[in-house]
């Protein structure tokens, strides 16, 4: 059983708040990334599937505060403003607004623990339609205009399935002097112009990534598949750059290269891919031997699963988090029961090697995706 | 495509606020329930799996205000109390500001919109050992004093798997004059005692409660089974009662007499049980055809769930919650979708008829219950 | 490791060929029966699936013989006459011909070993239209004639799912003198009128039958459910009859009433249902646990399954069957593989916990019966 | 519905008897194979699992006549010797007899058909730990010998897992001037020298191999993989040879290099995975259009499969097997069944989009391969 203390242990890391990313990571320490918004807020009520839209943080901010809290009790050392898709080729004139409220609730909920504000930008829905180089790094340069304002600690890229499109906003970003980390949603066999991951790494190293890697539309497992690509591309390019891993919630063995967006259960029949929190601790250890030192989570990963990993890791890191006080590892919270053979599941061995029935027994147990 | 509206319909059912449970059921109206609070908020990182006691009431008001607040705006008419297990014998001291909390949180979010308070007690861990009827009504009647005095609109009775100590609380709920809704927590085999269904309505109405039925323990269709062996029992023996049913949010045709605690999934891994959203429309319906009118759901059941509930019966009910603003019915958010198999989603047959898979090719469809 | 061999011992059994079927069940002897013909041979490309008549025995009588020998070889103790539904109603003129050549084949395989002949009729094409007594007892009549011209050792009336049917055919094959075994093709929930199974073994047992049970259209375990509930019939009313079993080789927890023609696999998809010869195994041991002493197998039932009781139940019977000689019980066969992993299957341990995989990944596990 | 008869049509074919495999081959002739006889015969009660050697040709020739016969009444235009292992490491002094007895089993049916007689040898047991080419060279010799003594018609060369073992194969069959095919039972990932598909396609080709492809350890649609790589490896080197397939009967997706011994359910637990006669079907016209001419089966592979690829290709072939007359093609001999539901299964759409399941709901799909 973990001797980790989740209260008192916690106050002597609040010592390292005024470190960076980049300094935690370069002394060699994990940090722990946070979970979805988009599917965590739809699953409250707050985002309408289909546009994926974060309009949540004006209309309903304290939903988005409490679910950056929840991540943050969780174990998260990195709050992601909740800023998906609001360029203004998705979210019209509000998109500033948005961005900016973003980044404050960020920020207020961060400032309440150890955590750093990473300002976040995805992959714009012009793209496929119009490679124009100059319009897309300009709707990239405004959005970071509000984050350079609201003094965010440092800048994410992410979801950005073709790899010409990731460089333009790694270009961009690196304008301004922060931290960039950038994660593509692509799977082993690479991007949408068959780019393979260990190109792409290389590619985005030398356009000056500091962290790279892989988040959203594929499983915690097959994610893992890509990030060791990935590594392999930069060691045999001799480039160097911190590894990161941020993985969908959802267990997507049978997804071919679209991901999870082709599958037929996208996105409201998803229920029975959910991982465990098991799952994600042997996905946390897994990225871990990798050499992945940033580990988060996406689309279906909730507060939970954030924890997962953190305790998971709580021996590396020294510490567990928070939200652990209402949490026994392995099951050990089980050990007062009164049925006998509920106590008997108080342990690492029961759950590490559950194999959990769907209760569905007219459903396969792979789909074929779409297209 | 549905027709009703969100925001102006809402409008006009603001009028009913003061009516009461029984005035609501007697006129034929459906009353939509909420949905669980402990396992919601245990990956949420706020309660403890095993002990399963509300003091997040007291230790994290916001986060259970949080939740209230997504079951109102998913359509729940009903906001019931976090008191689950809150007695001295399972909280010590604590006990009492518990249970005023809880009804004060209840209270601010249900004033926000059309819901009703329930005070909400459950089954005492001393029946098991000790069947000493005064002393656990006195258990009762304690936490009863408190809902009395913060003024709750209904008592609901709820978690029994012996009918004979339901028929204790429901006679001390009796006692205050308020409305009194009883669940038990079984399958169609009965009671531990092996009272079948059909009986145990029949007792329950005799001792005078109001609203009868399940919650917990057993998955949606489960449910449904033992709600109709209830209405022939009612039926058979001339009594009236109004029928009410708050399934698992878990599939569970695998489970024994003891409901999905005996599950090797419980609690840790049953994720792949998790209804999906048509899921629960389906249960709704079959709900509705049987004469159930009070329809909510038990553990495992999240916002989207009840609004779920809401949609499936917002012809019979007139008008669709606030939280539909962010819902297209049967998946209509996603007709603008870029990929066109993405589109053909976008409607009704596909979501109905859809098997889901589980991801999980080692994981076999149904289990073994422990014991 | 058993020590049984099946050379040397087997001619110690041959003592025994004079006893008749009921003193060998008197004495408490376990008789294994054969398997399926019509599912075997249809395979083997010599029997016309839908028709499902036995025109085989005079069109390609050595497919027949060949049969026969394997059940033989297997550890049957009794062949029966593959003359099922070879009645005037089905088969027109050849009918006669048919039953005799049926005859003449069992015989000359039987006298090879220590073998009984059961002549077999089931249930007619009639009844289910007219339920014309006179005519229909005189169609088994005719079917009889046959069976004592070529002196058959006892008779078996099968594959009844109407108990009136049923107790006319136990009625019939009475008037001739010889032992008369009946099973009915039905599940736990009774026949086609809703008899139940202990009260359809009641009513068979008053019409005179020595030996009752059930045959086909169930899976073993479901069948062994139906042969306690007999069982318990029998014991509540007194009477006293041996008890037979001889189930689908096909595995059907999800069909109804009907039996496995309802399943949507039925005929030409069932393969992912086929028994395990451990499966089987565990099959002869209930039956054997239950009291039931005539133990075999129809549609579905292969030679190996066959000898899986004869293996399973070799500590009772003092012997292994001749097929022994190729097998190792328990997978011991193995032993001597190259790969280490392969040589440990060869254990008990293994084969009797192996939940064996179906490599159809998008397939279900469970079947809605149609109707 | 077919207008193919099975009878008249034959008659008509009988004129190509004496066209040799490579007449038949070269002028485009679709050549149907036999399916294995060690899976078959161990069911039918006389091989012995682990050993797998052919004894049963001299110990139960009756046996081995029927399950030829069957073949060649289910289509097959190729019955292979029953000499598997059928060499002097494995089988001792009576290996010769069983040769000879092979040939003369395989000769005598084959001439009441249309059916050419192939001699077949496989890879030796020594090669694993000597790679002695003189002596190993010798075994396969030796078993020649009596091939071309008995006179079959060509040869073929088949289960290797190493290329290097198989072209010593191919050299020593050349030296006797029949036609010589060669097959590995080698998956998509290559021999287990890790030589790729393609790759030893060539070096067969260049050794001097007419017909080319795999045999065993692989499901239909993995082993179609295997044959495009060969394909495409032949094709890109220029060179030409005729290409063949016999797979297993089983479906094994999750196999890895090693093939379905290494799953966990080989060889007493495969009941699940058996193909349906559809799966073969469609196995047959993917083979076909992939350019296969020689379409056969393995172990698993039972006469009814063999007349799924006859019946697949009969359009092709312009003729029916002889077992045909007991098969209704797409189950049409189901359109008189009294159930109506059972009749509307007599249809090509019915059983093409069968999706069977497997009747094991605590089972899972797939498996995780030892080693």
């Amino acid at each position: 059983m973990t001797t980790f203390q989740s209260g008192g242990e916690r106050g002597k890391k609040m010592a390292s708040t005024c470190l960076g990313i980049l300094d935690r990571l370069d002394s060699g320490e994990v940090v722990v990334g946070d979970g979805g918004f988009l599917f965590s807020l739809e699953k409250r009520g707050f985002v309408k599937a289909g546009l994926w839209t974060p309009e949540a943080v004006v209309e309903h901010p304290s939903a988005v505060h409490q679910l950056h809290t929840e991540f943050l009790r969780a174990g998260a050392d990195v709050l992601q403003t909740f800023t998906f898709s609001a360029t203004e080729d998705n979210m019209e004139t509000k998109w500033e607004d948005v961005n900016a409220a973003a980044c404050d609730l960020a920020r207020e909920v961060a400032d309440g623990g150890d955590a750093l504000v990473a300002g976040g930008l995805c992959q714009t829905s012009l793209y496929k339609y119009h490679k124009d180089e100059t319009r897309i790094k300009n709707l990239f340069r405004r959005q970071l205009g509000v984050f350079v304002r609201k003094n965010v600690d440092f800048l994410i890229a992410e979801y950005f399935e073709h790899l010409e499109e990731a460089v333009w906003a790694v270009e961009v970003l690196r304008e301004v002097g922060k931290p960039v980390a950038v994660t593509m949603c692509i799977g082993p066999e690479g991007d949408m112009h068959d780019v393979a991951p260990g190109q792409c790494a290389v590619k985005l190293a030398q356009a000056g990534a500091n962290i790279i890697g892989v988040n959203c539309r594929f499983g915690p497992q097959t994610s893992l598949q890509t990030m060791k690509l990935m590594k392999e591309g930069l060691r045999d390019s001799g480039l160097q750059a911190h590894l990161m891993v941020q993985s969908l919630g959802f267990h997507t063995p049978d997804c071919g290269k679209g991901g999870f967006v082709d599958l037929p259960e996208y996105p409201f029949g998803l229920e029975p891919r959910v991982a465990t929190r098991w799952d994600i601790q042997k996905y946390a250890r897994e990225a871990y031997n990798l050499g992945v030192r940033y580990i988060g989570g996406c689309c279906g990963f909730e507060p939970y699963h954030i924890r997962a990993i953190a305790e998971e890791l709580a021996p590396e890191r020294g510490f567990l988090p928070p939200a652990s006080e209402k949490h026994g590892s392995w099951g050990s919270g089980l050990d007062m029961h009164t049925k006998p053979w509920i106590r008997a599941r108080a342990r690492r061995e029961y759950w590490e090697n559950l194999l959990p029935a769907s209760g569905r027994p007219f459903c396969p147990s792979l789909s074929k995706p779409d297209a």
